[in-house]
């Protein structure tokens, strides 16, 4: 069973995992990029996955887990977090320990081996964006579960261990530190100006512009201010909206629009690079908030986490955002 | 100029250097090792470096910046932050930012290119930790500088664009957030209990022996309750000191074996793998803190940081701490 454990100084969780140790490649070593025909994500191999928690494009008549999907979500076989059990919370002498109940599901793209995110239709993007939608809107019935994490690791660099395009999701029992900080951050912002913040990055990022990559009429997708890697990408929506469930069919179209050309853009600019995304959304439990934003954050994985980073906290960017969105502007998208 | 960001929502700092990008490596590729004959850090190479700073082991009567050292510091010729320049304040509409002014040094730790510092005795380990409480003592002096951040990058994985032994400082104008995160949760366990956190998780790992590596009159080595990475350990003194720049040169002379000791472990253990260190201290402007504790951790880059670490601030590790400390007890240290 995976164990949460509290760093007792800075309160950070941590999740001790022994299982995923025994995973294919354990994410030191990138994975050798397996044949088509040995990939558990290719139709033809459901029986490879655990059984499928949501489907998108099967005949209602087609048996469940064969072929016939566009869009295919499983429950990761080497899970971070694992979905049975009880939120044991335990005390060992001045230390905190928790069970590690959560879910830990693959969202495959597309049936196509041969086709990365970035390569898909906008259409076949919004089914994807739909699939993390409905995830949320199942997962979130689960009273254990606090917080819900979309993320997409692209490329053995950015920690990829299998080939076929997919994203993940980690539903927690603790709303993690990275999204307390921005909702802290926000909530700060709101109390002194009763203003979302977000939504003045997004006037600021309008109005200037030289930090503007793409603009949609519900989406601007920009280079922020403080990125911590070359070519940090983020898409955020116009109108303010604290959660990502909450967005209608129409508006999720538009963020597959979005989010296929910076994904394109950055392949054009960098040469395909490997890259992770992640979803920051409000919490489950919390409702809608008039001071957090939802948004998606994109990183190219250029530059490696050192000594100074884990030290302080501080990142170094060689690439001022500037001239990355000049740079993203200009590439076909 | 390197310029300092903040982020407007979380309030993080980010170091914009587009001087980094000239670097002989950016980091994204590992550098080709140097033939010694081309190494900068190699003796009769001193002119291939900025004018040294510190110097340990030549002759009074030796010009500077030749050959007869045993440890030798110099500025970085790629710094990340610029000695010259005011602490101007500035916004931009809603963002603020700040001149990137601090130092950063190269501190060589032998003369010897052929050896890295686990191949060093003990004694010459130690002279090595001198030179760091040597420049702590000179750089804060400079009244702009709140933090200096001691770090070491060994190894291509873990961020060195040099093979030849060396760590790093990097003197800056604001505490990292990192510190702060650990000097504002030890502050409010000493509000609770009016004891040190960090004497507290000395004494537990001392009584409950199954993370410790080994302990010597005056420090013990750890892996921690929760370690971000697999073999994370950590150097903590068993007396209670919140400035490392404060310690006698005795006590620095155990911290000298206990750092070599952790060094040697990890790579039997691992097999040389890359690794950071970084040493976290109080910062140069607090007075003594009953509070706060000075200490060093030693993390192996095993793992890399992917979207779930990136999106969360979570960390996953397939090793429990326990299973890495019998593990490093074990073998020759």
């Amino acid at each position: 069973m995976p164990e949460l454990r509290r760093d007792p100084v800075v309160g950070r969780w941590v999740i001790i995992a022994p299982e995923r140790a025994r995973r294919p490649s354990d994410g030191s070593a990138p994975a050798a990029p397996r044949p088509p025909g040995m990939c558990p994500f290719c139709p033809g191999h459901e029986d490879k996955t655990p059984p499928e928690v949501y489907v998108w494009g099967r005949s209602p008549q087609a048996p469940p887990n064969g072929p016939g999907w566009r869009v295919r979500v499983v429950p990761n076989r080497f899970p971070a977090l694992k979905i049975e059990g009880d939120l044991d919370r335990q005390a060992e002498g001045i230390y905190d320990r928790m069970n590690g109940v959560g879910a830990h599901e693959v969202i495959v793209e597309t049936p196509d081996h041969q086709r990365q995110m970035k390569d898909l239709p906008s259409q076949e993007i919004t089914e994807v964006l739909f699939a993390f939608k409905a995830r949320i809107l199942d997962l979130r019935n689960d009273l254990r579960f606090r917080y819900i994490l979309l993320f997409k690791n692209e490329g053995p660099q950015a920690g990829a261990t299998l080939e076929h395009a997919h994203s993940q999701l980690i539903a927690l029992p603790i709303v993690p530190r990275h999204v307390v900080e921005e909702i802290e951050g926000a909530k700060k912002h709101y109390d002194a100006k009763e203003r979302c913040i977000f939504c003045d990055v997004v006037g600021q990022e309008r109005k200037d512009r030289s930090r503007l990559v793409h603009e949609n009429d519900e989406f601007v997708v920009f280079a922020p201010w403080a990125p911590r890697s070359p070519f940090e990408t983020w898409i955020v929506p116009k109108r303010h909206e604290s959660n990502y469930e909450a967005e209608p069919r129409e508006r999720l179209g538009l963020l597959g629009q979005a989010l296929g050309t910076t994904l394109r853009r950055l392949a054009a600019a960098l040469g395909n690079p490997a890259f992770n995304f992640i979803v920051h959304s409000n919490p489950l439990r919390d409702g809608p908030s008039p001071s957090y934003h939802w948004h998606v954050e994109v990183m190219p994985a250029l530059t490696q986490v050192a000594g100074f980073e884990w030290g302080s906290g501080f990142h170094i960017n060689p690439v001022p955002p500037e001239e990355a969105a000049e740079f993203l502007r200009k590439v076909q998208g």
